[in-house]
């Protein structure tokens, strides 16, 4: 990234819509495609920064709570390339934290909209976190950056559908990505460096994208479909120091072809900064890609 | 529980108001207080139960889905014992899963509203999941019921505000109970037994309780103050069998005065049969007791 915006900054973009209060107009770009769709973080990122907008500036006596703290999003529909509205609303200001709802939908293509996410949200300002840790977690063990695997050494067939990772890079520990040559270890754990391949430095929006972009953990569980994220919920816990962050995904359970995805994301420091989980469908058919 | 309701169906009884589609009247009982107002399980069980209504009837082609598969409340104000409203609608129905929206509010002693609660649910059937589970996951290893510790143990200071308790036959480990007499471990972990104390055997919506239903695992950090929730999300993962539960919380990270709470919850046959996640805030100061 040398000048202007960074490919984040740009893909997760949102204006507000002059005379509609609280709508936004975005576009989900063909540059975060994977799978099946447009990438779930991208997507939580984009209603991040409509509510960040939205509760990040003070109200009277409410100061501006610009960090999401917790932010659940309900995948509906899958999202695709195009235009995109954000509609935002105000639950709560409070004084230590706010409260948001938003809808992120699309043209339905019969001129009518589609809702492909339901978000619900607090914010607040992660600035007095720094240095106020207590933990007892520790960063995953992982080999040096250049020890590990690009994704760029993905199969062919992965990345034909997967622009997303052209915008990362991506670094998986070689102990868990059995599952690209034909050899999942059913350990249910994929943990790798990620930064953004232009240098754009993390935040916390940025974690939001990050505790979904890594490949599916359900790949490790021998389970190379769509896995559809049915409900994602990440909390973020500070705010990250620059260059590479850790993230490690874990599954324990699969039950009645639905799995967990945790995700733990840490920075340079070693620092825990975001934690997310998320319920997600296996193996179900890929969807129409309209 | 000999005959009529059980405890649990008494105090997380909706009833559909009459000419007002998707609304609900309830009531939050004194007998559910902890802390500094209704326990939050309580209130995810009533939103939960109206949601299982909305969600749970066949519509046309779309099949009933009766089982919160995940749920997200985000807390808004604390619930005071007396009568309350639950205004739901549906967001998407789906064939596999259904998603819906719910709201719990109180009066506000102004002649207005207050919400107390904003919760969003995804729904499907849980029938099919019996047998088809894979995990890597085992139960907490705890003693046997009769050698954990009450909570009728509990000082008397803890118990006058915690109603709920009565409802309750909680038995922790020893092990992690060292908060009770001033001498919290620190290791961020309270485990025990749990079932109701009128025999109401565990379902789905119990489930809900069960989560935020043993003290808070704030206690073993040395926290003894309120740790309100800003945010918790359940995953059902699978009917429970009948009798006892076992729970599981953990704590890692404190940061900046906010920490998680994950809780496990396994059922008789050794099956982990609900995950949640909180974000709660440490050592605010006690409500208003409105």
């Amino acid at each position: 990234m040398v000048n202007g915006a960074s490919e984040f900054d740009e893909g997760s973009a949102v204006t507000a819509r002059v005379g509609e209060p609280g709508v936004y107009d975005s576009a989900l770009g063909e540059g975060w495609r994977i799978g099946g769709g447009v990438n779930g973080g991208v997507l939580l990122a984009i209603a991040g920064r409509a509510l960040a907008t939205e509760l990040g500036t003070a109200d009277g006596d409410r100061p501006a709570h610009p960090d999401p703290l917790a932010i659940s999003a309900y995948y509906l529909t899958p999202g695709v390339p195009g235009p995109a509205t954000v509609r935002t609303s105000v639950v709560r200001r409070g004084r230590a934290v706010s409260t948001g709802q938003a809808s992120l939908l699309q043209d339905d293509g019969a001129g009518g909209e589609v809702e492909r996410v339901r978000f619900l949200a607090t914010y607040g300002d992660l600035e007095s976190v720094d240095g106020d840790i207590t933990t007892s977690a520790a960063p995953p063990d992982l080999p040096p950056p250049d020890r590990c695997i690009s994704a760029a050494q993905a199969p062919p067939d992965f990345l034909k559908h997967a622009s997303l990772l052209q915008r990362l890079d991506m670094r998986l520990d070689p102990a868990t990505t059995g599952w690209a040559v034909g050899e999942p270890s059913g350990n249910g754990v994929i943990r790798g460096w990620l930064r953004m391949a232009d240098g754009r430095e993390p935040d916390p929006l940025l974690l939001l994208l990050a505790v979904d972009a890594l490949p599916p953990v359900a790949f490790e569980l021998g389970l190379p479909g769509w896995t559809p994220t049915l409900e994602l919920t990440a909390h973020v816990r500070a705010r990250p120091a620059p260059g590479w962050l850790r993230v490690s995904l874990t599954n324990r359970t699969l039950a009645g072809g639905f799995l967990e995805e945790d995700a733990e994301v840490w920075d340079s420091e070693g620092r825990l900064v975001a934690l997310s989980r998320q319920l997600a469908r296996a193996s179900a058919p890929a969807p129409d890609r309209r």
